[in-house]
C-alpha cells in the first residue's frame, strides 16, 4: 500500500557525492523548502515485492504556503522549454500570472485524476467556487514513468493525490524534502540511470535582506551516456541503450524575491541552462517545463481595493537570479540522480543507481 | 439519465431568424461537418423534472476523422485570445502542431475525468502507449455552466464521456450537428440568453476545388445587453443584470484545405473577430480560446520516411480563410443563441431564449 | 517644405460626425493627450503643388513624458495582431516590459532612418550610452502609404525625425492633438478612403480618482466596403476596388492607471475588438500592432536599490479598462477617418474624405 | 579605409586548437556554407594605426542563397532566448515564416542604416516594391561592440552595408567563411576575450540522402572566467574584470534539410543549449537570438497556385538536428574565440585572445 514516506529514503544529497553547482551558496536544507511557507509532500505507491512490481508511480505535492491558496495566490509563471507533455493549468497561469491550487506532480496519464483531487480540494475550502466566484485552475505536472511503471494501470487515485496534499500540509516549515525514488519519482529514469525527484537552493542578498530562491525537480530526461557532472566528466550507465530521449523533465522554481510575473518568467527560463549543462539538448521527446512562483508577491481573491502595492527586482540585480536558477536547477537534478534508489518495476525492469556507480568510481 | 439525442432538439438554426453572417457561402450543412470526415457527439444530461434539476451539464465530442486520430494525427493549431481557462492538451499541440485525440467539450470542473476518459479511449485502440510508443495528450477543452448547473457536483463521468465519443463514431460522414442546449452546451449562458452549442461553416474554392472551413462553438460568454446582431442592433435579454463576463467561448474549426501548422494558427486567430463582431470584447473572466485543425495534412504516428510530403496554401490566399474564420464564428456563436431551448437549472435558474425575443420581435 | 503644422488641419472629429463609440465618457480632450504628460508632434512632407505630389509622407513623434526617457523608462507592453509588420524596438520592450526612447511612427521604407535619428537623439541626452552604459533601443512603428506617397524615394531624413521629436516636446502639456492627414499619416489609405492619425480616451475611476486611457492610430487598412460605423452602417467609397488589404495599423496606447507589464499586454490586445468593430479581420498584408505603455510605473535607468515599490490594478477591475481600449481604439480610426482632409498624391492618386460621405448623407 | 578581406586572417579554427564539440561529423568547410548556396560576405572597418583607433566595426552579410530573396523566399523562424537586443525583421519572420532580404550582422547602433541598405538593395532588384507589390522587410541583427569601438560615431554606411552584400555575392558556392576579428565581429568581446564572427555544421544523413546544418555566430556575451571548453575546462582572460554580461550573440542557422516552420524554430532554440554548453546563461543584457533558415522549402512570392507542395521532416527524426543545432552552436562560439586576432581599439582597449592562451597551455 501507499505511504507518504519513501522506501527510497536514506540515498544521498548530490553534494555528499561531490556534485555541488556553482559557486553560489545553498540555502540552509539545499532545497526547495528554504524559501519560507513551502511545504513538499509525498505519495509513493511502490509493489515492493521481492521481485518488484507492476506498479511504480506516485504523487509529490508542492504548497507554496500553507494557508489558501486559492484565497491568496501567489505570482506565477510558466516556461515551456520543450511541449511533448501534459501538464494542465499553464495557460491560466500564463493570462493571470498567479497560480491557485498546489502544485501536483504524477505520472502522464494521472494528470487527469490528480487535477479532479485538486478541484475537490478546492471546493472543500472554498464552497463559493462555482457558485458566487470563478471555478479553479488546478496545476499538475507530469513525467512519463511507462518503463518501470504500468502507466495503463492508471493506478493514481484521487485519495492518493489527497494524501500528497496532506501530507505537505503535515510538514514543518522548512523541513526537509524527501529525494530520489519518492512520490511522483517514483518510476522515474534519467540518463539511463535511476530518476526522480531532487532539489537545491540558493541564497541572494537584497537590499542588505537574505532571500532564497528553490527548485525541486522531477527528472526523467536524458539520453544514456550524456550525463555530464560539474567537473565536466561523462557518466554512462554500465549498459546503456540507444533509445532516443522519451522523458521529461519538471521543474518547480519558489523564491521570496519579489518578482513581477515578466521577470519570474526570465528567471525560470534559466532551467533550460540547467539542464543543459548536465546533459540535455531537450530533446524531441522530452516534456521539459518549469513552474515559478514568488511568495514575495500575492494577489488576495476577494482585494476591494482597485490599486494595489506590489514589489519587483531591480532588473540589473536579475542576473544573480538567473545564476541561481541555472545552478540549482542543474544541482536538482544532480540530486535526484544522487538520492534515487534501486526499484525493479515493469517486467523487471530496473535502472542503475548514479550513487553506486559514483562511489565505486568508474567514471570515464 | 443522459442521453446522445438532445432534448434542445427543435431549436432553429441562426439562418433561419434571419443571422446570416458575412458574404461567403456556406457549405450544404452550414456545419463543422461539412468538412469531410469531421463527426460531432453529444451526451447531455439533464434532470428534466417539472421544476427543473440542478444537474444540466454534458459533453460534445469532435472528431476529425473516424479512423484512429493516434495513429494519424491531424495537424492542428491553438490559438489563446484570453487565458483565463482550464484546457488540457493545447501546450502539445502547439509545439508538435498536430492533435492526436478527439476534442472533448465539457463543463469547467470535469476537465479531469474527460482527459482520463480519453487516455482510456486511446489505450484501448492503441495498446502500446505508454509501453513501446510514447504517452497521449488528451484534448479537452471547457467552459463555466456554474450559473445553471451544479457545477460542484462533478456529474460527468468517465462513462459519459465515452458515450458522447461512441456517438460521435456512429454518426454519418457529413452528418448534421445537434446544436443548442445539448451537449456540453446544456447549462451555458450567453449575452444574458440561453447558450450552448453552435456551428456554421464557409466553402472555399481553391485551385478550382472545393474546400471548406467549419467552426463549431461553445458558447458561454458575454455581458447581457452587449449582444449584437449582424444588421447592427443589439439585443438585450428581458431582465439583464450586470454581472461581469465569467464565461467562456471555445472555438472548434476544421478545414480540408491544405494548411501547415503556422498558418492554422493565423487562421484560427480570426476567431476573436467573430467574437468582437458579437459584441465581446473578450473579458477578463472568459476563457476564450480556439482550437483548429486540418484534415488535408496529417502525420502518421508509424511513419518510416525521414522527409514528408505536405501541402500548404499560398498565403496570398490566405484572407479567404480569414475572412471565412470571422464570419463562420460570428455565425455559429449566434447559431448557439438561435438554437438553444429553455433550461431551467440548479436552484431553478433560467435564461431567456434569443429565439422567442427575435419571434417576438422586441429588439433595440 | 515641410512643416510641423499639417495642412490637414481644420478636419472635423469623430464626435462632431456623430461616430461616438461605446458607453465610457471620453476625457477632455478625447486625446491621447488627456494622460499626463504624453505629448504629440508631427512632421509632415506635402509636396503641395496646385496638382499634387509625389512625396506625402511624415513622421509623428510621441512621447510618454517629457524628461529623458532613457533614464526614466515606463512600463510598456507590445501585441501582434498579424505581424506583416516591419516595426523595430518590439523585442527588448516584450523582454523588458519597458520603452526607453520617443516612439516614432513613419512610412514603411523609412524606419531605419527614424531609428538612427532616435539612436542620436539618445546619444544627445545620455552621452554614456554605448560607453558606460547600455546601448539604447529606439522604437519605430509604421504603415506602408506606397498608393499616394513615393515611398521608393525614402524622402523623410534624420533632420525630419528630429523635428518630429522637437515638434512633440515643444507642446503643452494636455494639448489638442493634430489628426488626419497629418505627420505620418499624410500618406496613409483606410477602407478606400484617406485615412490618417486618429486619438480617442476614456475616462477611469480607480479607487475614487480619475485616470485616463488614450489611444492614438496611424490608420491604413481595411478593404474598400468593409468600414462599419457604430451604428451598425456599413460605408463604401464611392468607387471601390477590390483589391486585397495591404495596409497596416499602428494603435498606441497611453495610460496612467499603474499595470504591469503583464496587464498592459492584456489590456493592448483589445485593440484587436476595436479594429474588428470598424470592419477588419485583420487581413493577411495588414501589419496590425499595437504598444502600449504606462506612465504610472516606471523603471529609473540609474537605480541603485534591489527592490522597487510597484503598483498593479486589481485584475479584477481590468475589464474596465479593456472595454476602455476597443471603445478608443475603434473610435481613433473613426477619427482618422473623420479628419482626414483631401491629399492627391503619387501619379495624382487620391481617396475619397469620409466626412464629405457623411456630411452628403449617402451611406448604404 | 574598410576592406572586404579581414586584417584577422590567419587566426585559427576551433578544430585546430583541440575544440571539437560533440560526437557528429562535419561539413567539408565545417561552415555555415556548406549548405549549398549559402554566402558569406564582410565589411571591416578597422582604423589600424599603430597604436589602434576607435573605429573597429563592420558588417557581415549572409546570403541564403544568390538569387532574388525578395522573389524566392526561404521558410525561417526566429527565437529570442534573452530579448536585450535591437534586431530588426523578426516579427515578420515569424507571422509569415519567411525571410526576404539577406541577413546583415554589425553593431547595436548601426541597425538602421543597415535596414536601409537592404531596403535599398531590395528596391533596386525589385521595383514593384512599395508600388505594385508589398513593401519589403529587412532583416539586421547587432551587437554591442562599444568596448572596443566608438559606436557613438555611427561609423557603418550604407556604402559599407551594400558593400559587405556584394563581397557575399562574389563568393563561390561552398566557399571558406572568414571568421574571427572580420566584419560585424571587428570590435566584439567574449568571455573577456576577443570574440567575433565563428562558424560550424554538422552532416545529416536523410532517407539516404546527405544534408547540412551550419551555424554562424556573432559572439559578443559571456562573463570573463565562465568559459568552460568542451572537456570541461574552465577558461579565464588574464585579468577578468567582474563586470556584468552586457554584449549579446547572434547565432544564424542554415539547413537544406526540409523544414517548416515550427520545425525550424524547435530546431534553432537549441542554440539555448550550445550557449549554455560555453558557459552563458543567457545573462540579462545580453541579446541572445537565433534565426534559422531552410534552403530546402522556398516561397515563390509570385506564385499562381493556390496549393504548393512543400517537404517536411519526420518529427521523429529531429533530435539529429537538435543536437547538430546544440553542438554547431558550441563550436561556432569557440571558433570565434580561436579565430580572433588581436584588436587595438577605442582608448586603446584590448582583449586578450583566447588561441594565445591555448596555445601557451595556462588553463584553470
Amino acid at each position: 500500500m501507499p505511504s507518504t514516506r519513501s522506501s527510497a529514503e536514506g540515498g544521498k544529497r548530490a553534494r555528499a557525492l561531490g556534485l555541488a553547482c556553482g559557486r553560489l551558496t545553498p540555502g540552509p536544507r539545499n532545497a526547495i523548502t528554504d524559501v519560507p511557507g513551502v511545504r513538499v509532500g509525498h505519495v509513493t505507491l511502490d509493489e515492493n515485492t521481492f521481485q518488484g512490481g507492476a506498479i511504480q508511480t506516485g504523487v509529490t505535492a508542492i504548497l507554496p504556503h500553507a494557508g489558501n491558496l486559492y484565497r491568496d495566490k501567489p505570482v506565477a509563471a510558466a516556461e515551456v522549454l520543450n511541449g511533448f507533455g501534459k501538464s494542465v493549468g499553464l495557460m491560466q497561469v500564463e493570462e493571470l500570472g498567479a497560480l491557485e491550487t498546489p502544485i501536483l506532480l504524477t505520472n502522464t496519464l494521472s494528470v487527469g485524476t490528480a487535477a479532479t483531487a485538486l478541484v475537490r480540494h478546492a471546493i472543500a475550502a472554498n464552497p463559493d467556487i462555482g457558485r458566487t466566484t470563478a471555478t479553479v485552475n488546478p496545476l499538475v505536472m507530469e513525467c512519463n514513468d511507462g518503463p518501470l511503471n504500468d502507466i495503463q494501470a492508471l493506478a493514481v487515485t484521487e485519495a492518493h493525490a489527497a494524501a500528497a496534499l496532506a501530507a505537505a500540509l503535515a510538514e514543518q516549515d522548512g523541513a526537509e524534502v524527501a529525494v530520489g525514488s519518492v512520490g511522483a519519482g517514483r518510476g522515474m529514469s534519467c540518463f539511463g540511470f535511476k530518476g526522480g525527484i531532487g532539489t537545491s537552493s540558493r541564497r541572494l542578498k537584497l537590499d542588505g535582506k537574505r532571500h532564497h530562491l528553490g527548485v525541486l525537480v522531477l527528472a526523467n530526461f536524458g539520453r544514456p551516456g550524456e550525463l555530464r557532472l560539474p567537473d565536466g566528466r561523462r557518466v554512462a550507465p554500465p549498459a546503456k541503450d540507444d533509445a532516443p530521449e522519451k522523458g521529461s523533465v519538471i521543474v518547480i522554481a519558489a523564491t521570496d524575491v519579489p518578482l513581477d510575473h515578466r521577470q519570474l518568467r526570465r528567471v525560470i527560463r534559466r532551467a533550460g541552462v540547467g539542464l543543459a549543462r548536465v546533459g540535455s539538448f531537450w530533446g524531441h521527446g522530452s516534456g521539459d517545463i518549469a513552474l515559478g512562483f514568488t511568495t514575495a508577491n500575492r494577489i488576495d481573491h476577494d482585494e476591494r481595493a482597485d490599486l494595489l502595492p506590489l514589489r519587483m527586482l531591480n532588473e540589473r540585480r536579475i542576473d544573480a537570479l538567473f545564476e541561481a536558477m541555472a545552478d540549482a536547477t542543474q544541482e536538482a537534478v544532480l540530486d535526484a540522480l544522487a538520492a534515487a534508489m534501486p526499484v525493479v518495476g515493469r517486467d523487471g525492469a530496473t535502472r542503475p543507481c548514479l550513487s553506486d556507480l559514483l562511489t565505486s568510481g568508474s567514471t570515464e
